[in-house]
């Protein structure tokens, strides 16, 4: 089966805490969250490199759900990359507390041949200059979508410029957005990215949801309620992947309905993500659970419209 | 018409800055913001106390909106309670620069015999003693719902403790719920307030919008995407006042469904709210403008489930 989504992103291991416990050098990376989840869906590839240090066990997770690993490049001599960070009581934010960056230091992507038609790419949140590398690597893919950080905002910002007009959906965090365009209000800021070029806007705001705003549609999606958050580390990448997958994996032509539904499906997927460290609850899941919590979904944000309005008549 | 909703609070003159102009003494406080709000949808009546500054225009502004102010008491010699605030760019929050107290340090509330047996009663964020005198007073509505703030949590607790066991619901600011159970999680400390007693909680999320959780439901609205917020002051309380409004006005028996309606209600009135300074937005509206942001609430929210989810049948 050839691959329908390409994923450009890191492996890494990673070393955290949060109230619930702590795990050193688990499987990570912005590329391992965003193609399980996307497995799910549809066929995912990634890009990204690792050192020699990775693991086997890790590398058959992946490809135990289809993921095809063919274009993961290993270093020899060097490690993966490697984040420790911390999470706080409310579980909203990590301090970072280490960064080796190792093999991603000099992560220069090259798409092989056999992955360049691919038809929907995602660019996760790595230098806009490899983003860029990748989309002239790529034949007219349908659907590019981009992440990005604050890093890349305040240190590449020209180079992330050119990034942005050449995707179809921009993946941003809120405070991203707001930082990005200098707008304090998220749908001023929203509007001023749509000028710039992608047809769509998907606005990330952690524990509140999701916002997707383009020329033709607003919609506003609240997250799912976890009781007992063990992790958020991965969580928008999850989403990302569950967002591109559905679209990927979908027959249906793209329109904004479907693009909600990828939303829903993103936030279903990430509500599973938080729920254990490293990607343990996301490469578990079923048909029936993941399905449960999409309707869930649904009744947890439809309302009806009254017929009609107390004291209508009457003001 | 007697008043099938009451609402005890404070009305009060405010001297507000944000960053789109500066305005003096204009009318505030959370009985006439309520009490505007819940006018489109019942008749209320309130009961606060004001000093002999109070100007004859805004009770007429009131008044003319059918709100009933022949329980708001005038206090000789004395001045209305004034607050002076400023909001910075985010409009978020404001720092509070002057509290004049004046007639509110000394506020205890008298339910008129006319007034006691009203059906909905909410008691907006006042000492939490002046909270339990009015519950003393009425006769068995059918609703109370209250709403606190951090500094009752801080320095009333033992009386706030007294009010919460007393209402069927409890509107609060979600940070306010974390601090009054100790909980980092939401939902956590959702559960832990609806073991005290009341039978639905709402909490306010303030630019995102609102949960609401019972044992028999969980819902989360968004807030309306205003592009241009003013002035934030009020939003709050002029949530609560839709909602209350709504409930008091509607002929249907109250269930989740209507309880949902009606949280969608005060967030329509309070998206308006935010539109403009003072009442000066929610004091024109007509019945067009209410229910064209009625439907498109649910517009912005809804979606689909799909009929068959991407590889499902494979994985």
């Amino acid at each position: 089966m050839s691959a329908d989504l390409l994923i450009v992103g890191s492996m890494a291991y990673d070393s955290v805490k949060t109230p619930h416990g702590k795990r050193e050098r688990i499987l990570g990376g912005s590329a391992s969250y965003c193609s399980m989840a996307a497995s799910y869906f549809c066929d995912p590839a990634i890009i990204a490199v690792v050192g020699e240090d990775f693991q086997a066990a890790d590398r058959a997770l992946l490809q135990g759900h289809g993921v095809d690993l063919s274009a993961v490049e290993t270093v020899k001599g060097a490690k993966t990359f490697h984040w420790k960070g911390e999470y706080g009581d409310n579980l909203n934010e990590a301090v970072t507390l280490r960064t080796d960056l190792n093999v991603l230091s000099d992560f220069d992507p090259a798409v092989p041949p056999e992955l360049r038609g691919v038809p929907f790419l995602f660019l996760a949140n790595i230098d806009p200059d490899a983003q860029l590398k990748v989309i002239e690597q790529v034949e007219a893919p349908r659907f590019i979508a981009a992440d990005t950080m604050n890093f890349w905002i305040d240190n590449k910002r020209e180079r992330l410029m050119r990034v942005i007009p050449l995707v179809d959906a921009l993946i941003i965090n809120e405070a991203e957005a707001k930082e990005l365009t200098g707008e304090h209000n998220t749908f001023k800021a929203a509007r001023v990215i749509l000028e710039w070029g992608p047809e769509t806007l998907i606005i990330k705001r952690g524990e509140y949801g999701v916002l997707v705003v383009s020329s033709e549609d607003l919609f506003a999606a609240p997250a799912y309620p976890i009781e007992r958050v063990v992790d958020p580390t991965g969580a928008g990448d999850t989403f990302a992947g569950g967002f591109m997958g559905f679209l990927a994996g979908s027959e249906l032509p793209r329109n904004p309905s479907v693009v909600r539904q990828a939303v829903i499906a993103g936030s279903v997927m990430a509500s599973f993500d938080v729920e254990d460290f490293s990607l343990s609850n996301l490469a578990s899941l079923d048909v029936a659970a993941r399905e449960k919590r999409f309707r869930d979904f649904s009744t947890l944000t439809r309302f009806e419209t009254p017929k009609a309005f107390p004291k209508a008549g009457r003001k």
